[in-house]
């Protein structure tokens, strides 16, 4: 049975997924590839800590080199996160002739084209499935089985906070606070949830899943994002009347030779196989032009799903399936398509704004958003709230909602900010893409 | 760039798909792959007929041994469908030294270990991804990506028109035959449906299913199999009523060594995933020890997304990822592992039947089935057909719904057919299981 030592960088909630998914599976890892896999050393700078894991300890080791410069590790996984100084330990493996299997989505958005051309030049190989919706194995799939498809658009739910917070606002009428504190008392929402709830960790994860659907290299910051610290109850409720579910969408697509993309709270219809991922769960929905329609839904995070992808990514290194191929030695990430990339394109928008119910008020509205080129698909007044029985002499407060036909973001924005400043509405509470 | 001569044997709906897969997307498959992939020969016993696809006339051969003895062509596509002898000509192809990918379920079910050690003592390889669920990528993933885990059960959607009819009846309220009828005028089910609508495609499928999944032998002819033939509009509708769908669920599981297995109409709750797979579209929901629930959900027909799949064997054979590795020549056929197939094993049963309404009616009918051991979760007496009004002297005949809790599916029938011989029921309508 053939050795495979693996050196791991990082200990935290990953670390100790991949070592559990490898000490569980050990048996049958060996019995279906005939690879006896084994971890040999772990970067920990706190050996003396208790992980709650039975790890022998003379397995830890606080010097990168000791993982580095070993001759017998072949494999190195790096599970510490953030983009330094995982990059650079990452780029020291490859150099020094050791393949490299990380889950980091920000390294790989930030630095994939420069570890993938260090990999090539060292005949190695660089795996990064846990990097993109946890344990779904949507980057393999992508770069072996559907590799007869050109790609029309992927939309993914790939942020599993922010899918839950949505969902429990929905399904249980509770406020965007409360519900943070209780994803964060579970597990699924971080102390500092800002990389979650504005969006940018779905943002890095769509940039890798750009470079491998349409061979485009696209930054995470060159991707129009917004979170979901927006969306109110109102919006939800807007949405549930109207047949859809709010999902934070990373949307991309492909139309005439240009791709456009958007991480983005999204309106999408009930009957879209999307609009039924709930909680932690993530999804991705990928159209090609052969498989046509094909959804791949899981866990997009948790120790053991994040880890049965890492540890698939070394099996797969292990078993050496692409050393033959000059293609698989720069694996997967391909920034050469000759397509353009025009940030957000046009899209249908739901807007929620609110108003002083005076008369005309909803004339003047629709002629300057008239001016500005926006055909209105649904317009929406509701009931102020002090309407009725008002005790005060002000005009009541009125919300307003829209659903503008397909128009380009820039539009909508500029006719909003001219809304403001000709004093028609009051507030913009939300702008939302809807997706058919 | 690399030449790739394919042989391809059939050109029915998924030949012509394939072609066309390949045609559309050569470009793409050359700059990512550097193949250059040619199908060069098709087997076409009646090349005079039009097939309307634009296929040069010299590519057509009658004549088998022109494919099998071509040194040229390395990869022979079969597309025949049916066990003979679409078997011998995938034999005589691996003999003869070329690896072999076919979309054909019935031939590998039957035939998949003698076809796969053919192909480790010939050093080639054989895939079959189209023959399970069409276009969805779900044996490459289980045999790469998913490797490090062991799966606790599968539960597929695995034929389209099956999916499709229960749809519609769900949906629109109309009777099986009507839908059936409307089905085949769109090409969702075949002149004769047995295969599809008695569950013996899906068994077919599953049965590949449970030798990559559990490493276990089991045929088709071993998995218990029921049809959708007998699911009445009342099942439907109660289904509805208590937070069920009805699909046609191939299902397998693992518990304690153990593995049973079956293919029947199945009460899926609403929440779960596979509820809101619909019309003809299939999915694939797994459980392992460390990724938890995934689900694949695509096209598991038609010739493009059929076409897709085949075409990413082509690939992955022609990008001999696996030539390095004695696992991977038999490629993911297992039937060692040390597990024992029990049949259907116990689940939670439906069982819809009627009865004359006289007095004492339910008590005789609880009464056998706990004398049976069986005890029923729910009850549900409905008003008979001719109830209140009954203008004729008979009693009333009145449907009876029951949901058993977990028992084997012997002592259901034994209790069944106790009912029927001391005359407590009418007849006995439908028998599902019941999925939590």
């Amino acid at each position: 049975m053939e050795k495979i030592k693996v050196g791991m960088l990082g200990i935290g909630n990953i670390g100790k997924g991949t070592y559990q998914a490898l000490a569980m599976n050990q048996k049958k890892i060996a019995d279906t590839t005939g690879l006896d896999i084994e971890i040999v050393k772990i970067l920990n700078r706190h050996p003396e800590r208790d992980r709650g894991i039975d790890i022998p300890k003379e397995k830890y080791t606080a010097d990168i080199d000791d993982i580095l410069n070993d001759p017998e590790i072949s494999i190195v996984v790096e599970l510490i996160g953030g983009i330094e100084p995982a990059t650079t330990f990452m780029a020291r493996a490859l150099e020094n002739g050791k393949s490299v299997v990380t889950a980091n989505k920000a390294a790989i958005a930030a630095n994939g084209r420069m570890l993938a051309q260090l990999a090539q030049e060292h005949h190695v190989l660089l795996r990064f499935e846990a990097a993109v919706a946890g344990g779904i194995p949507i980057l393999t799939s992508l770069t072996t089985a559907l590799l007869s498809n050109e790609f029309r658009s992927v939309h993914g739910i790939l942020n599993g906070t922010t899918n839950y917070i949505l969902t429990q606002m929905e399904e249980n009428g509770k406020d965007y606070a409360d519900i943070l504190k209780d994803a964060q008392a579970k597990g699924f929402a971080e102390a500092d949830p800002t990389a979650d709830v504005e969006g940018i960790d779905a943002a890095n994860k769509l940039s890798i899943l750009i470079s491998l659907v349409f061979g485009l290299g696209v930054g995470p910051d060159q991707i129009p994002t917004q979170g979901i610290t927006h969306v109110g109850a109102d919006d939800i409720a807007f949405a549930k009347d109207s047949g859809y579910k709010i999902k934070l969408l990373a949307s991309a697509r492909e139309e005439n030779g240009e791709v456009c993309a958007s991480v983005e709270p999204t309106l999408v219809p009930v009957s879209h196989p999307l609009a039924n991922v709930r909680n932690e769960f993530n999804a991705v929905f990928i159209t090609g032009n052969a498989v046509d329609n094909l959804m791949f839904y899981g866990r997009g995070a948790g120790p053991l799903p994040t880890g049965s992808a890492v540890m698939g990514d070394v099996i797969g290194v292990a078993r050496k399936w692409e050393k033959d191929s000059a293609y698989d030695i720069v694996p997967q990430l391909r920034y050469d398509a000759d397509l353009k990339f025009i940030g957000e394109g046009s899209n249908k928008y739901y807007v929620r704004m609110t108003a002083e119910d005076i008369p005309g008020v909803m004339g003047k509205i629709t002629t300057i958003l008239g001016a500005h080129g926006i055909s209105i698909e649904t317009a929406l007044q509701r009931p102020g709230k002090n309407f009725g029985d008002a005790p005060s002499s002000a005009a009541p407060i009125v919300p307003l909602i829209f659903i503008f036909a397909n128009v380009e973001k820039t539009i909508v924005s500029d006719a909003l900010d001219d809304l403001l400043a000709n004093h028609c509405v009051k507030s913009i509470e939300t702008v939302m893409r809807v997706e058919e």
